[in-house]
Formats: structure tokens, C-alpha cells, sequence
């Protein structure tokens, strides 16, 4: 039910999940009729692949956590991560409020042992390589160095599940690269880093190399990751409203902007934001992922395939294993 | 001598300064013969606006802070400083060594009352206005709310003198624009900065909004600044890349390319980073500004034009009087 666009978005997105991933079956949590009439529009039948199960309420976007938390006990948002916790489900996608989704999902499918609360995560797209992994976005505005550490374990597992690389690049975010840049409390982080023999870290990175391709995973306090992903989001509107200018300038401008219009379409499908769509939170004993609240029916089904890519490689499991290696040896 | 091309670039940005800013007047500071020698390439005659002197050596790119201070006594960075502080110069533009820049003014020209560490600040191109100021840009990676106070109150001085804005609109960067977001430092930052009549202080605003022009200062820690700052350089970077490979894809791509270039040059020159040169240092007894080690003629240029600007209405007396009549406000 969450996000701008409702089941409209959603119902078509499960289709082509259907379509393309033959292991995949849905629950899918909401308002019954407005689903079932969703699903009849595009054709899907109801089978043991596609079940609804109708909510009495929904988490509306402007309800606070705590709100959420206590009175949408019989929500859409709700009931989709009981069922994951109640092993009904192998994962949970919802485009709806981030700090409910949070909230929730941390009050119903708790915490591995060793994490306090969730981090977000999300993929970048970079120069090099295919995109980098950015975390933490705002999930935890303060982050000590066991945080930051953990957030390293946790970004390597999820890097080697999606992109199925060995051992990924990991980085720490820093004013600089030298070992004696920044707090003391990132210098500690890298020395707890540092010291996992199972994860390939490159110590400190500084901003702009988010975008380089050379890491696979860059590691930061969510208070950072949220300024610099939003910071980023402002700067590509920026530019695409001065590009946009330029080829309106005059008739030349205009005349050269339809003929390159297929260059332009070629540009924008590379930076495509669709397909890094589907933040997750890490850290659950089970999987949720966050569709994006404007994602389209294509950027809804790549948040979908994400959900199914780590309920088959089991991530939660891999992580609490790595977490408690990194334990053993930390002590 | 500082940057990465010297002299080569500062002497033909010193000629358009003396064309165009019919008050100033220079003191070079470096290698004298190599300074004369493009002087008189560039039919610089020495005269009572500009006059050479020599130094024994120079601050280098990789000299840390510490060696700077310690064993760089005799260099143009540390002499053209000691003009400022003796009053013989009332502005210093050095393209050099940025940490041993902010360690010498500091050691050199000292800090206005109550400030213990300069700030570094640049401006930043936006949609709806010309520029908005971010500080801190990395002088300072922790910051308490003091110190958050101090640089809205800096960044405030700073546009009225050089934008000749009565009331520049200043927010505080944070998760979100609600009160109880962000760390109890930002809280606590937000009050303080909220009590001061004299600024025009609109809250929170989130890391999207440094480009939305709706704000002419945004105030940060240094870590956040530099990162959002190092970020952005690094997205530019990858999408100037994107759009280089989409209009060199095929032959139609090549040719659409060689008829857009003006509309590319004209956007190019909308968001040309040179009139963005001059990163300056706030909270000393003396105007320093930073120009970017790979500023070109123009850059420079637009940097000591900038110094001008500060010498002309007396910033550092302004901010000096601001941060008293915080103080009184505050206690």
C-alpha cells in the first residue's frame, strides 16, 4: 500500500517478478479489494504463488514511529514483517515510511546478537565498477567505532550475496587518507577493521571517491551518509535543470537538444536511479527492504529481485555468523 | 609559488587584478628572480602597487602542518602572513598547502576572541540564487554546539560583505528539517543559533537543499562539509565522464556533440567552478583566502578579487563584533 503510487506501482512490479523469477511466490499485506481488483486489471490469478491478506490499517507516511509503532498493530507494514518473523515469508518489501519500517522491524523480528538497531544501505552507481555499497544512511545519526565496525561486516556480507564478489573492497569515510586524519573514534574503527582478517580493507576514503568504482563498500556514520546521499540527489537536480536551461536557450540550442535526444535518453538510461533502487536494513534477523516512496513498476521490481537475491543466499544468517567470528576475534 | 602551476598563473592573475580593482595593491612573496622574471614577461613593471620580496623557501604540497610551522620560518606562505599581521598587507591569497596555510595564520595572526581554530568556508553554486555558502569545509572535524554558533555567526558576516545581503537566511544541516532530528549537539546548536536577533536563522535543512539556493549559508561540522564538498566533486566527476562516453557512443552521438558544443560550453560556463575559486578562513585577526591548488588565471583572479572584497569592508572587525554581541546575548 506504501509509497506515491499504491498498488498501481506495486501490483505490476510483482508481476514481472513473477515473470522473471521463477522461485519467487507473494504475500501480499494491504486493503484485500483494492489489491484483488489491482491484480484482476493486470490478469494475475490468484494460486499458491500469490496470496492476499487483507490489513485493517495502513502506516501513513506522516505517522511518526512511535505512532506507528503503538496503534498500526493490524497495519499492512506490520503484518508483512510478522509473517517474515513467523518464517510465513523469506522477506519483506515496502515502499512505505522509513522510520515505521524501522521501527517495526526492529520491534518484531529483533536485533542479531551483538546489533543494536538497523543500518540502511544502498547501492551508488560509480565509474569504475558497477555501483559501490554506501552505509550508513541515517539510520544511526551517532555511530561509535563498534558500530562503524560492524557496519564494515555487514557491508561485506551484503556486497559478496548481490554482486557475488569474494572479497570486496571495503572503505572507511575520512577527511582524508592518512592515518592520522579525523576523529579519534574513526581512527579506533579502523584499527577494529583492520584487524578482521576476512574483510579487504582499504582503510580511509575520502568523498569523492564514493563515485571512483574502487571500493565496493563505503563505511560511514549515518549522520554523514544521509548528507552526502541527499547532498548528491540535490546536485543531480541541480545540474539536470542548468542542462536543461542550456538546451533551451535558443532556437540552436533547442534544434541541437532534439537531435541529440536519443544521446541524452542513452545518458540518462546509464545513470539510471531505478536500478539502485531498494535500500535495506541490516542487522534483523530477517529481510526487509525499502522500495524507494517514488519508485516506478521497474525500479519496484529491482527492489523485489533484491529481497529474493538475499533470502536465497540466507543473508541474515551469513551475517551473524561473520559477526560472531568477528567477536572471537576482537576479544 | 604555491599551486600547481606557480607563478605562470599568479602573475597574469595579479595583472587582471591590477586592470580591474583599481585599489588594490600587491606584495609577492617567493623566489624573486623567478617572480620578476614573469613580471617582466607580462610587462609588469614594478611600481608603488607592486612591489617583490624574497623568501628563502617555500612551504611544499606535502610538507605536514607541523614541519611548515616549525621549519619553514623564512617562507613566502609564513612572510606575506607576518605582512598581514604587521599591517603591512591587509589580505594574504595563497594557493599553497592548505593545512600548513590554516596552521601558520593561526600560529601567525591568531584567533579573534573566543574562537580557538579557524573555519574554512566556500561558496557553492545553486539553483535559485547565485551561491550559497557551506562551512565548516574540514579545519574542524568535531564541532560542539559553540562551535556550530560560531560559524553561522561567521558564515552570516561573510555573505553580508560579500553578497550585500541585509539578512542572509542561514540553516543548520541536519536528517531532517524536524526539531527533535540529529544528534542533542545539533539540538542544542539550533537553539543557540535560534536566540541571535541578528541572524536570520531558518532551522534544519537537509543535505539536498545546499543546491536549492534557499539558503545563503549552510552551517555543518567539518567532517559532514568536507564530505558533502568531496562527494559532490566526485558526482561531477563521474557524470561529466557519462556524458563525454554518451556523445562519443557511435557516429550520431559524435556528430550531435559537435553541434551542441556552444549549448555544452554555455552550460559549462553556468556551472564553471572558477568563479567559485577563493575557499577563505574565518575566525583570525587577518583575511586569508585559500585559491584552489589547480586554479587556472581566471580562478585565481576571482580568489584575490574576493580578498579585495573582505580587506574593503573589514570582515574579520564585523565578525569580531558579531561574535561580541553573541556573547552578551548568549551569557
Amino acid at each position: 500500500m506504501g509509497g506515491d503510487y499504491g498498488p498501481s506501482v506495486t501490483i505490476p512490479a510483482v508481476k514481472k517478478a513473477l515473470t522473471n523469477c521463477p522461485s519467487v511466490s507473494f504475500q501480499l499485506y494491504g486493503d484485500a479489494s483494492i489489491i484483488k481488483s489491482h491484480l484482476l486489471h493486470h490478469k494475475i490469478h490468484l494460486n499458491r504463488d500469490i496470496t492476499v491478506f487483507s490489513s485493517e490499517n495502513d502506516v501513513l507516511m506522516t505517522d511518526s514511529p512511535a505512532v506507528a509503532l503503538k496503534s498500526k498493530k493490524t497495519s499492512s507494514m506490520r503484518m508483512a514483517l510478522e509473517a517474515v518473523r513467523d518464517g510465513q515469508a523469506n522477506a519483506c518489501v515496502s515502499s512505505g515510511n522509513t522510520g515505521a519500517l524501522m521501527a517495526i522491524s526492529r520491534f518484531i523480528l529483533k536485533m542479531l546478537p551483538g546489533i543494536d538497531r538497523p543500518a540502511l544501505v544502498t547501492a551508488i552507481p560509480t565509474l569504475k565498477n558497477d555501483h559501490t555499497f554506501l552505509l550508513d544512511l541515517g539510520a544511526n545519526v551517532e555511530c561509535d567505532e563498534t558500530r562503524l565496525t560492524q557496519y564494515a561486516i555487514m557491508g561485506n556480507e551484503l556486497c559478496k550475496c548481490l554482486d557475488e564478489i569474494e572479497k570486496p573492497r571495503i572503505g572507511l569515510l575520512n577527511v582524508g587518507e592518512e592515518d592520522n586524519k579525523g576523529s579519534e573514534k574513526l581512527r579506533l574503527a579502523s584499527d577494529l577493521i583492520g584487524a578482521l582478517d576476512f574483510i579487504d580493507y582499504s582503510g580511509f576514503v575520502e568523498g569523492n571517491q564514493i563515485f571512483s568504482g574502487d571500493y565496493q563498500v563505503v563505511v560511514t556514520d549515518g549522520f554523514t551518509g544521509n548528507n552526502v546521499l541527499k547532498a548528491s540527489e540535490g546536485l543531480i537536480h541541480y545540474l539536470s535543470h542548468k542542462i536543461k536551461d542550456a538546451f533551451e536557450r535558443n532556437w540552436w540550442a533547442r534544434f541541437c537538444g532534439i537531435l541529440a535526444k536519443p544521446v541524452i535518453s542513452t545518458f540518462k538510461a546509464e545513470i539510471n536511479p531505478e536500478k539502485y533502487n531498494g535500500a535495506c536494513l541490516l542487522g534483523l534477523r530477517g529481510i526487509v527492504i525499502k522500495s524507494h516512496g517514488s519508485a516506478n513498476i521497474n525500479a519496484t521490481y529491482f527492489a523485489i529481485k533484491e529481497a529474493v537475491q538475499q533470502a536465497e543466499e540466507k543473508l541474515p544468517q551469513k551475517i551473524r555468523s561473520q559477526l560472531e567470528q568477528a567477536r572471537k576475534k576482537l576479544v
